[in-house]
């Protein structure tokens, strides 16, 4: 949508040059779950650092919603036309009167997970980072398993710890390999985070049928900001051979807003080329990559700058691989992209490739050095886009301190 | 609870020598959901193979409930209550001329998933199996991982595709090898059963905490039959390094009728001893091994009698192990055992042990062979318990027929 002179005028401190991390472009009408003091949850839309009721907005209750679930269940016509009806509300006449009252600074609301998570699957899509963990855990073998470049590797994650952005995030105690080899039970000396996308799934499908790519945009509402938590000493121990479990289950972390896949239209690009061509259950009928770079800071400086455009697999192929078996698809659930980490420097995921297993500690502003995640570290990934017009769009951020854990 | 007299008459057909598989012995008071023409869900409790309708019985409208949830969310001193209730309920005079009206039979109404699942997870808790699969993929190893005595292993599973008994299983599509070791995309070859055990969550816990191994019982409702189909070859080329995904997530198949921990206090028993000791976290404080025995039957015939409490890490060890990093635990989350095999001949739990990974396909009594299961085969997993008077008590079962997948 355009934006009309009046929020123009509401939001530029905002969005200025000097914008906060937590602001979204209002082109975007991103959406997503907020409170006040004394009032149950509610849906709101994002307008740079301002909260708009859409209920109130749209003078219709039936969007005084606990979550965006109801909401996304109803489709693309019903989204696109949800989209139509906030932009000329905020461009009709008198909007700058009727509307200004309505809108809510940020820091006055409590955010809340914006979606009732289903099922949670992460992939493993990026070829840079695959290959650098590859590097770091098999330095004298092939860094890519057989199976990657025939299919986009995922596994279940747990939707119950899913977490939304600003949540603490404990310390997780486990398994691990003491000095001398013996294994103790103790809190993770190596957290770590993990800069991801997530799509979220607003359209189900039903259980034995397959959804193609092409489909991609009938069943995906929109995209989040996403950190993986990853404890690596817990999952190097637990993972063989049933994948990661308590080395991620702990916590994974979202931005509150979630940006419409609709809004995203100028930003898609093709994605990188395959080789081998992918089957053709998999093979790519439209673009789906997108222009979206993420920033990732630790305790404000920014350590990298990862690129989701370069992402070998794209969502498309991720949603045609996860329900090629028949697994149905459900209003809520939410796939994540991996570790997205770019070929060039600077622009890598995740601390274990930033530091190179530890052996290369990161240097930050304060004087500290970094290897893993300390106590008190705050993550902050946030998200930008291009406007058709050149200019950034900021997507939002997701963050989170990390907090001891006591025994 | 004693069966009063005149149920002990009305269910004396199903309940006897000639008892059907999926009848469930009215001492358990086993819950599900269940529905008949034109009248929405509701809860049912299972007395032999009639189907008593809960609000009705207790003239509550309280339990005119679409899932068991909202019930299990209660906790342990409610679930007991109600448990005294509707056990009152039956044995109160004037019961038989009451409550014989609302019994209705099993095949006149529909049974559902008793559960909304949160979170699904599947553990690898049996020595005997993880043992077996370690010899038969890689026999000149060591045949468990060096994680194995240390902790249950386990991964989480696709909440969305567990389904009810009875629902039809299509056979599930996959990234495969051909014969001359090309990757093509076809129906699996190798399609198989587990027979697991599931534990239901009631009561949840807070993200952050730690729920030890004692506060099983304030946690878990009951426990189903489950069946973990699997597609051997899907998961054997997709399953490094992030575990079994697209191989599980097609189906996973659970009894209707919950069985209360409640109504197994005398079968509990102790778990097989460990050797080397579990670390403290995981350490047993009472005997939660479950003297249960399950029977695989194959087109009628039966292949196997797994048992659970051969099970090397009992079900409070799991869920002290996966609630170790802090996981939250939400009513409806659900953990399986994994494959229950035992040690003597005819306890194996799965397809690829019984028949030594195909070399040794079965012979059934029709004359045919198995290595896998071919389209059109009915698998059913019952299960019995023993009663205090050492008389058998059977505890439901769970059944899918598997049908063909069209390209």
């Amino acid at each position: 949508m355009s934006v009309p002179a009046w929020l123009e005028e509401e939001l530029a401190e905002a969005t200025g040059a000097g914008r906060r991390l937590d602001a979204v472009d209002p082109r975007l009408l991103a959406m997503g779950v907020f409170s006040t003091d004394g009032r149950g949850k509610r849906i709101g839309v994002a307008l740079g650092t301002k909260v708009l009721d859409l209920a109130a907005a749209l003078e219709d209750g039936r969007f005084a919603e606990a979550s965006l679930n109801p909401l996304l269940a109803e489709g693309p016509a019903f989204w696109e036309s949800l989209r139509q009806r906030i932009s000329e509300r905020l461009g009709a006449k008198g909007a700058a009167r009727r509307i200004r009252p309505l809108l809510l600074d940020v820091d006055a609301v409590q955010l809340h997970l914006p979606i009732d998570v289903a099922d949670y699957v992460d992939f493993y899509c990026s070829l840079e980072h695959a290959t650098n963990l590859g590097r770091i855990f098999r330095p004298d073998g092939e860094p890519l398993q057989p199976n990657w470049r025939f299919m986009p590797v995922g596994y279940h994650g747990r939707a119950g710890t899913v977490v939304v952005s600003g949540t603490p995030v404990k310390r997780p105690w486990g398994q691990l390999r003491g000095p001398d080899g013996r294994v103790e039970f103790g809190p993770s000396a190596r957290l770590d985070l993990e800069a991801e996308v997530g799509f979220v799934v607003g359209v189900g499908s039903e259980l034995g049928s397959r959804v193609s790519g092409q489909a991609f945009a009938d069943h995906v509402f929109g995209l989040v900001v996403l950190n993986d938590w990853s404890a690596r000493d817990i999952q190097s121990f637990e993972y063989v051979p049933l994948g990661p479990f308590l080395g991620k289950s702990f916590a994974t972390s979202i931005s509150p807003w979630v940006v419409p896949l609709a809004s995203l239209e100028h930003a898609r690009i093709p994605g990188p080329p395959q080789a081998p061509p992918p089957l053709s259950h998999l093979e790519r009928s439209e673009d789906w990559g997108l222009a979206v770079t993420l920033e990732v800071r630790l305790n404000g400086d920014v350590v990298s700058h990862p690129p989701l455009g370069a992402l070998y697999w794209t969502p498309d192929q991720m949603l045609a691989h996860m329900t090629s078996n028949g697994a149905a698809l459900r209003c809520g659930d939410l796939f994540a992209t991996g570790t997205l980490s770019g070929a060039r420097d600077g622009e890598l995921g995740s601390l274990i490739e930033l530091t190179w297993n530890g052996e290369r500690p990161l240097a930050l502003s304060d004087g500290s050095r970094r290897a893993f995640l300390e106590d008190g570290d705050e993550v902050t990934i946030s998200a930008t886009t291009v406007a058709p017009d050149g200019s950034p769009m900021a997507m939002g951020a997701v963050t989170g301190r990390v907090v001891a854990s006591p025994p």
